[in-house]
């Protein structure tokens, strides 16, 4: 029975048997793991227990089951949330989580993007367009090298640098070394040009090395950091955008996430990526993009851009940022897919236009400004 | 090209295409994430990116490609050797971590199960016969009725109680409560019979709240903590346990793991729940039972009982903890497939057999203990 207020939860299940029976392994599964005629507390049943709200046959031997689970279960967690969710039968066959609905009064226990698109907007100080992006690379080079990309791309006009998810602290570039030199380029650009680069850096690592380093980036005002949050866990990366004495716009990597995206099982792309790495406070989301060397198609990206952008409570919309593999040559019809609040974020690509960073961020933002910006193919509305 | 000393990774891939093309890009994309033409540093290219030691064909289009990877590359955290192995790559369709070799150099980063097999037996007091275990259910009793549930498991005379890892701080049993009580009844039923049941409470929420909730099972001098690493990030968990202060066995929780095993990706189960959580330091480690109602087979559970308890460095073994599905009438069958350092967890199954809890832990320990254990059908050689 459909559950008004409850956190509401859709399935795409395949069986060959009654789909009523998978449905009630789920509810119970996910609740109270143990079968119905072991309870006789009728509270347990009827405000615990997962409570079935529709099935509903999608094609032979699939259905989309729809159960609803109270949200006074949960601590106002995000970890929690994934367990109450999805824990125990992602060990199941045949079971895909495809669709996550928060009701208003568990909404509010989320603050979410702590400064979402137009507060990202407003620390860069770009409106009218998309942002662009590229990533600070390769792993293996010294503090010294990466600093002088970063004053190269910063001169070009690139918006916004993000180190590579591998860079760390590795021993021909400290995590301080490098940090603090790519913020100090970062600075003399600015000072040269004009522009602000948003510089958001890497942070994974062991609970006690990631606050070093984000106490060391707060030190240097470092604007932003990049963090993963399927590795280092939904509610540590939430703890950080929720904490007020932290200034950091939040970039969220997809790295490890492609787990929950293969074949049948797994979580739907843009519920993870879409609407939890939201939840968890995340004031960019990259994923990869259709065009790209990942897996994801262009209907699943448009999901994800619409789940970041669209109206989630009182929650501030976040950035989709599409990337892994957008080139010059393809993004002009990428762009045109995209709403306004995009960024586009290009990595080796932009590399690969030759020795001159500072030209290839010239060519990067005369491609994207170079036709009149449509209005997005998908239609998606900022909450904002 | 082989290398001596660093981490060597094995994945099974699907392609129809030359399997080194794939290959490669695995080796630059976890590493550097640019094409090799990019790089002329020969630091860069010799020491930094994956060096492909084997490519082996498999059956038709199906390959198995062992990449090495530089040690130096990580900080000796968990979370980076995540990210390294299969972060980006978890995108990329048709690869499957399969097989992950560490070094002993860079083992000795790590300090695995700070109790361990013979730890946590000592604590417990029990030696030559498997341990007992079962689950505090169901979510939604009030602190008091789980209290009652722990007395009467007790004095029937098992080993371990862990909460149901839904248990949280809930609106008719707070956290607080519910390990008070539990705690207190256990000690009471300790006085009457002499015997020691561990307790090991669920700790799964934000770290605010979880360093409260550790904070507080070691004010009351709880026994071990149930955490579910998938979700709370393996270098938290980690933490925990390297944490000198805190004298908690830790047991793992498979939760949202079997995300990473479904299909022909991911990473194989005995890595994931074998050698990582072993290196993040449970000293039990929960999986699905070949007998149950998820979905590993009998091989998929001896590889991780044997990576669990295999020599690897100085690291002490884990205990498997089979669950899921484990019943009085199939525990023969399964016992004498696994080694004597096992914990059977019985959860529902042992509330399923009647509503005299004592009398059905009574029935637990004469089933496992009515036969002699043979010799385990799995060769697996404690570590310690």
């Amino acid at each position: 029975m459909a559950q008004l207020n409850w956190i509401r939860v859709s399935y795409l299940i395949t069986t060959e048997e009654n789909p009523q029976k998978l449905a009630t392994e789920i509810a119970f599964e996910q609740t109270v793991e143990m079968p119905g005629h072991l309870i006789s507390d009728p509270y347990i049943l009827e405000k615990i227990v997962g409570q079935i709200s529709e099935i509903q046959a999608e094609g032979e031997n699939r259905y989309r089951v729809t159960v609803d689970y109270s949200p006074d279960i949960l601590n106002g967690s995000l970890n929690q949330l994934m367990n109450l969710i999805f824990g125990n039968i992602s060990l199941k066959k045949g079971i895909r989580l495809i669709d996550l609905t928060l009701p208003p009064d568990y909404l509010q226990k989320f603050t979410g993007p702590a400064y979402g698109v137009q507060g990202l907007r407003s620390r860069v100080g770009v409106w009218g367009r998309p942002l662009t992006c590229t990533a600070l690379k390769p792993l293996g080079c010294s503090a010294t090298d990466l600093a002088r990309i970063c004053f190269e791309l910063s001169l070009g006009g690139i918006d916004i640098i993000k180190d590579d998810h591998n860079l760390g602290n590795q021993p021909r570039c400290s995590y301080q070394d490098r940090v603090r030199l790519c913020r100090q380029a970062l600075l003399r650009a600015q000072e040269k040009s004009g522009r602000k680069t948003l510089y958001f850096t890497n942070i994974n690592d062991s609970p006690q090395v990631m606050q070093q380093q984000i106490d060391y980036a707060l030190e240097l005002g470092v604007d932003g950091l990049l963090m993963q949050p399927v590795i280092i866990g939904l509610d540590y990366f939430r703890s950080i955008a929720e904490n007020e004495s932290y200034p950091f716009l939040l970039m969220a990597h997809p790295s490890l996430s492609g787990a929950f995206f293969t074949g049948s099982e797994g979580i739907a792309p843009q519920v993870l990526l879409g609407t939890i790495f939201r939840l968890a406070g995340a004031d960019a989301v990259i994923f990869p993009d259709f065009s790209g060397r990942f897996s994801f198609d262009e209907l699943t990206c448009q999901q994800i851009s619409t789940n970041l952008l669209a109206p989630l409570g009182a929650l501030s919309p976040s950035f989709p940022t599409p990337a892994g593999g957008i080139t010059l040559s393809n993004l002009p019809r990428i762009r045109e897919k995209y709403p306004e609040d995009t960024i586009f974020l290009i990595g080796a690509s932009l590399y690969e236009l030759g020795q001159d960073l500072r030209e290839n961020v010239k060519r990067f933002l005369d491609q994207m400004l170079s036709y009149p910006l449509p209005a997005a193919a998908w239609a998606t509305h900022s909450g904002e």
